[in-house]
């Protein structure tokens, strides 16, 4: 007997939590852990619950979905570990973290491949036994990068892919394909810069503190919805290069931070905006 | 109409949840927020719900304690801001910002008085017309500053003793009569010195962090559970004089996020620990 | 005897600490403190000094330009403290904050006045006997508005004018006239919002900090050098009022700690940015 | 060319920094960054100074000590990486981090070896090809234990040695041998626990930060100087399991920190304090 995950999401109304634990008493289940929240901009109901108790999934399933009324969304994450591929670059601050953590069971996933657009992260990647795949990206050539990259991931039966600093931007049909799925690390500034050599212009500026931001990847760009930012202090001391590596270490911890709650079906989505109970 | 909080902790079983929306449900009352924790370690059931809807207290309250049992602690705070007490000594920080949020409205309580051991604050505290009492407290004479103390306290319908700063012990038998509704603010460190001249001994010992601790009072001495705890960075061009400094900064953020999460009804007592719904 | 500070800026060459200790040993004068820093991208020299002796200032002054050429700037900052004037608006926790450590001496200024473009704040300001003006900003009149409040300003030797929440566009023709004088604070977030309504945008785009940024004012605006950045953790439950309130609590500590280090002349420019001794 | 550091301690007096820049300057060598600090308790002066020139060690050095006289420790730290040996147990977080930073040259140092007293991370280790060393200690048998230890050290030509989450209290004797040159890291918490399952008493006593604590060993048990101290934040969610995780995640990030600043030559010992030049 395992602890399950329910997790319920529909437009808000009366009664809501009433019938939802009425269902789960007529199961014989015991709650041992419930968050809600009630998005007030859009009256939407969110509901994570902890379930002790032999859970029949048709049957339990039916019965809320009776309840709820067609609107909702109610969902029994499988028990099993996240089944993920991470697409990388040249950097290797994310990628080893993931390794690691992965390693030692911390993010609840199943790092199933590495890919990518250098073989700078082979040797790492594959000293941690896990497949590495290079898949160049040619100057203007997107379409074939993305067609390659989706017949290697064709080969993996994955359920989120993460972008530890991939560094290019993909297409519209590309994010399609893996709504709401893929999960990507940027750094962030106060201000923010627009353009190239980000950490020039921040050092430029004289920024005193380096952010990072995890989110999910929408079609527009960098716009996805928010699931974790922090920021670092920085001083007039730091070179660029400085700042970079202040930015790697809190571009590290921000995106584990983001897949543990993930993984572990802490997140949800409402509209551009995450629901996180942590 | 107002959004009014519902308090319930008791010991857990199954289809508490269920339980109190029913009897919510029943009144046509709207859950418009809801949070809820089992403690593992001791199986007590607690939950805070936002309601909107006309509450007829009594009968709700009466409902509530037939459906949960005797050993049920069931509670609709009162609508109307808090009534605390200041107790201070000579130290400004906390006092001050005391009252500027008082001022402002942005505690949840209405600041009745202030008294202190010394006439240092009497301006401050009088240039934001609220009263001020000076009771002094010879050494050796705790009994009969206590005495004075109650006597001064029995003038003032409080709900709440905030020691800001106040510096002294106060007997078991004083606590007692405000039992869970003294809170405290101290300076806390990595690793923690006993004795006098905190910040002398955390200088000498090179602390890189100060912190502060904002908790309830029980009989035994800076032990009582714990609301908020936050530290600052110091390094070794602060002197003990420049690490009080930090100290203060740090007490006041921490005690006046300690006060607006008592004062909203927010904080749990759980053995000699808090269960904070924030 | 106090310790005094000694302010150098120049280009940098071989010799200059050699210099300009050299200068100070020739006058019996004991260096307790100092600091260096040696801007790469401008090859230009800062340093602040803490002095103890007897200062003989147009003498040391005339060696050290001497010793340094002409294209040195070195300061010797007066013992007293700066004399500064507050611009506000409505908003109370900036003004409030620097009040009460005007009071209590912690960040060596004297508070002139406040000048607002609202009555609001006049019961606070007076509660702690400063001056309030009031001088109103109709809508189109920038101009009328500025000239009264240059013709107030001049009742004041002040050094330095601090926006606590100003919430104007000053003119460039304004900023001018106290260049590198006036100190800012204004909200900041990941990513940045223009327009209107910040708090409202951020709300909606589901942020996870929401920071404040210190800096001087420019004729470029609020592009001008940042002294102090700091964020706060808010989540999904803040609503755009509640992340308001925790900007004003960010807002509040950083400017107080921005003034802190500019009145104890610990800041220098260079170029778009600034250089900190703390 | 390369920048070298110099770093020089001595009593203070007046005159030091012109005299050691009169040195570099006859030698014609550049400084390029300089730090100082006199601390005021001891009366002691530190220095820390980037050069860029041809240095001929072995003039420069004498000339140096003519100047400053006997007292003076003067050292100019190799151009190498420094030659580090690990010691650990079973916990992995730690060493998986120094073993990432060190693959990508991140902390200077170089990774000789890492020796445990249990096997479980011989796979981790050797996946990056650092030798692994087994060397079992039994219950009651700490002076077999460090003769095997010792005699396996022998065997690498050693400046520093890092205990990531080692957890065995070395003898005196040990210390002895490499005074200085034992970095620790160990859980921090406000307030402190002494004794067993130092995280299931955290929990019992509801603390809401956790922290971590990089120091010097000395021959008194965690009472070695303090190198960096950081926290994060806990609250009544967590178990005893959760605070360990999040324990190891600000320990792993504090002990990175502390070593990069020792092998840049940044920290400098003062009695039982810490000087950082970061």
């Amino acid at each position: 007997m395992h602890t399950r995950i329910l997790n319920v999401e529909c437009p808000d109304r009366r009664g809501l939590v009433h019938a939802i634990t009425g269902v789960l008493l007529g199961e014989s289940l015991n709650v041992v852990g419930n968050q809600e929240f009630v998005d007030p901009s859009t009256r939407r109901f969110f509901m994570r619950t902890e379930i002790d108790g032999e859970v029949d999934e048709p049957r339990v399933l039916s019965k809320l979905q009776t309840a709820l009324g067609a609107g909702a969304i109610i969902r029994f994450p499988p028990l099993a570990a996240k089944r993920i591929v991470v697409l990388a670059s040249k950097e290797h601050h994310c990628v080893a973290d993931l390794l690691v953590r992965h390693m030692f069971g911390e993010l609840n996933c199943t790092l199933l491949a590495v890919i990518a657009n250098h073989e700078t992260l082979r040797p790492l990647v594959e000293s941690f036994r896990i497949p590495f795949h290079y898949i160049p990206a040619a100057e203007g050539a997107r379409e074939a990068h993305e067609d390659a990259l989706l017949k290697t991931l064709a080969g993996y039966d994955l359920e989120y892919l993460v972008l530890a600093k991939y560094m290019r931007i993909l297409s519209p049909a590309f994010v399609q394909r893996f709504a709401h799925r893929i999960i990507n690390i940027h750094h962030s500034f106060l201000p923010a810069f627009i353009g190239a050599r980000p950490y020039q212009q921040a050092y430029e500026r004289g920024v005193k503190v380096i952010g990072a931001t995890a989110h999910f990847v929408t079609a527009d760009l960098d716009q996805g919805p928010i699931i974790v930012q922090q920021v670092i202090p920085v001083d007039h001391t730091h070179s660029p290069q400085d700042l970079a590596a202040s930015g790697h270490d809190v571009e590290q911890m921000v995106l584990a931070r983001a897949l543990k709650l993930v993984f572990e079906d802490r997140v949800f989505l409402c509209g551009n905006r995450t629901i996180l109970f942590d």
